[in-house]
């Protein structure tokens, strides 16, 4: 079977380290399916690697492991997580950024790995030395349960998701997301909306934008408009244009959706 | 035989979207190449991603299939090609963006992608829902006549390529494109050039350029010049400097080429 | 075996170079492990791309084939290299680009590539024309003595790369790069430190850091600090913070080290 090894880092695409940790990978398992989820992190952005990694492993195979390395504390006696759920395997730093797997129904089982005693480790690049390889030999067919000591999920790091405040005639989340198209991504789930019509307003910077459409060219070209994205949450967008850019819009601004038979 | 897909879409490196469409490609066809042609289409930009693809497909093995998915229209009812030519397989929205292919004589067969009942299909995200399964599907072997019904090439959406306008002495184009180096491609193709010696006067952006060299360091260091770049057309260089900043030119900006028979 | 071709260039991301390259090695060994190193180097920067190539290929199995293209001299006469050192083999144009390799004790063989005199060869794109196919037939299995012409690696085209001086209590070296984080390496090696306890001051900038830390976390959030970095040189960094823009650093600036002894 090919195994699949997923990647989250900051690292960005300038330097040599994403190549590198590939490298090491390749010299325990030369077959793997190496696959960039994003590299470009902002750097020691926990909260983007854990929305990231939580928007992407459902899309991948069974058994696929995946690497989320955004590690402002390498060298700190901070712990390394291999954890198993749903089928597929996480390697990360325990500083949060797995949160959203730790507290999803679907964790089977948690590791900490115990370091090597005959590795050369970098201080600073944990990366290269303790993560990928441990990725490597796990592609390669090492039992999941050789790295280390079992813990218990709630015994990990956890960060503060946002969330989204649910009233009967009112909703209040955020911006928790801006992508490459200018599209705002909320902390508004589909759920949350699901006790309200597609007869809404949202109020977002300053600005207020009627209904809910399916898709980005239901609205005439250049018009703002809403809709649920493609994850599952609420997105303010701008058919063939940037809603960030004219909204002036940035990452935790406050996004408030009320229903209609309010206003009426 | 191990397949490849390439991919050219316009969603950037930082969202995890490109990931998440090979997560879905790989659990139809684990063995697979998946080969970036770039990501950073300007959004929506249909032309730069017809000129990409068209610039690249030759150079990929024969049965390679390359998904394009620059969308603007998604949602809509615009449909979903695949495309067989030269011995190629292009699956793209119905949008302009496979026009160089369907252009060309070499074209083979044409059809519209059914969409599947069964699927649950996220009305802003084809790529991940309809473009990348069949990919995957295709790669693991499913014919293809099975996705859906054939049509004529001149049935699909064309948009209008830059093309030059050639005259007796004197030959009219435009910027296309300007490549990391600061190159400037032109519409001018070495075809078009072919009724002229090198003995030639470029205009553009109020600049002349005389003659046309092979390869950049023929000129002096800092030096603009002119050659046939490696996809067969006209480009505006600097050597070792970048000439659309030096220039202050942008693409469709107008570009001559004057017969210096002419100017004698 | 399945082989791995690593990539070294200053194509960046947005043209379709490096997919086409890509496509180019297919044709010649569809199983390969394709690795992007980089591809930002900035243009025409021969002394970046050397440094990456250095740090990078001792964490790649035996037997990789690094491809680096940098290439401003495309076109002329300058030949294209292929070398083999610490049974990994190297391709690129002979311009000081191998430097490191070539100055390390450890190369074994160093070929000129003889142009195929039945190919079509872009005189601008060498790297898609000539360099793609060599390594897609090495690759595939074709003799590395078939190429070309041995020749000396003291024949070689080298480049003066960044040094440290040395003296009693005091060392003077220079930022050599400056990384996704803004951290800035030196040309001051672990080993030229290896005479100074880590009580040293550091000058940079008109800033002086006190000290020898072993990871960032080690100070405050925000303060500056120097540790020896993955690669076994001196870093000046910033805890969770861009040092570079904080100092206004660039590449080239001078880094002082002093040994305490003295200034006590």
């Amino acid at each position: 079977m090919t195994r699949v090894i997923s990647l989250v880092t900051d690292f960005g695409l300038t330097d040599e380290y994403v190549g590198v940790m590939k490298g090491v990978i390749l010299c325990h398992c030369p077959t793997i399916q190496l696959i960039d989820i994003t590299h470009s992190v902002p750097p020691q952005d926990i909260l983007f690697a854990a929305r990231t990694i939580a928007s992407s492993y459902p899309f991948f195979p069974e058994a696929t492991i995946h690497l989320v390395v955004v590690d402002p504390g390498v060298g700190t006696d901070r712990s390394i997580l291999l954890i198993e759920a749903t089928n597929h395997l996480f390697i990360a730093p325990d500083n949060g950024v797995l949160t959203p797997i730790l507290e999803s129904d679907q964790i089977q089982r948690c590791f900490l790995l115990e370091k090597p005693k005959d590795m050369n480790v970098s201080p600073t690049f944990h990366g290269r030395d303790l993560m990928a390889p441990l990725a490597g030999r796990l592609a390669a067919g090492m039992d999941i349960t050789d790295p280390g000591q079992k813990i218990d999920a709630a015994d990990c790091c956890h960060i503060d998701l946002p969330k989204a405040t649910v009233r009967a005639d009112t909703i209040v989340g955020e911006v928790v997301g801006i992508d490459n198209f200018g599209n705002m991504a909320t902390s508004i789930s589909a759920g949350d909306l699901s006790q309200f019509s597609s007869d809404i307003t949202v109020l977002v910077a300053g600005t207020i934008i009627k209904g809910l459409s399916r898709y980005y060219a239901e609205t005439a070209y250049g018009k703002l408009l809403c809709l649920i994205d493609s994850r599952g949450y609420l997105e303010i967008a701008r058919n063939c244009g940037n809603a960030a850019v004219l909204l002036q819009c940035k990452v935790s601004d406050k996004v408030t959706v009320q229903s209609n038979h309010l206003l009426k």
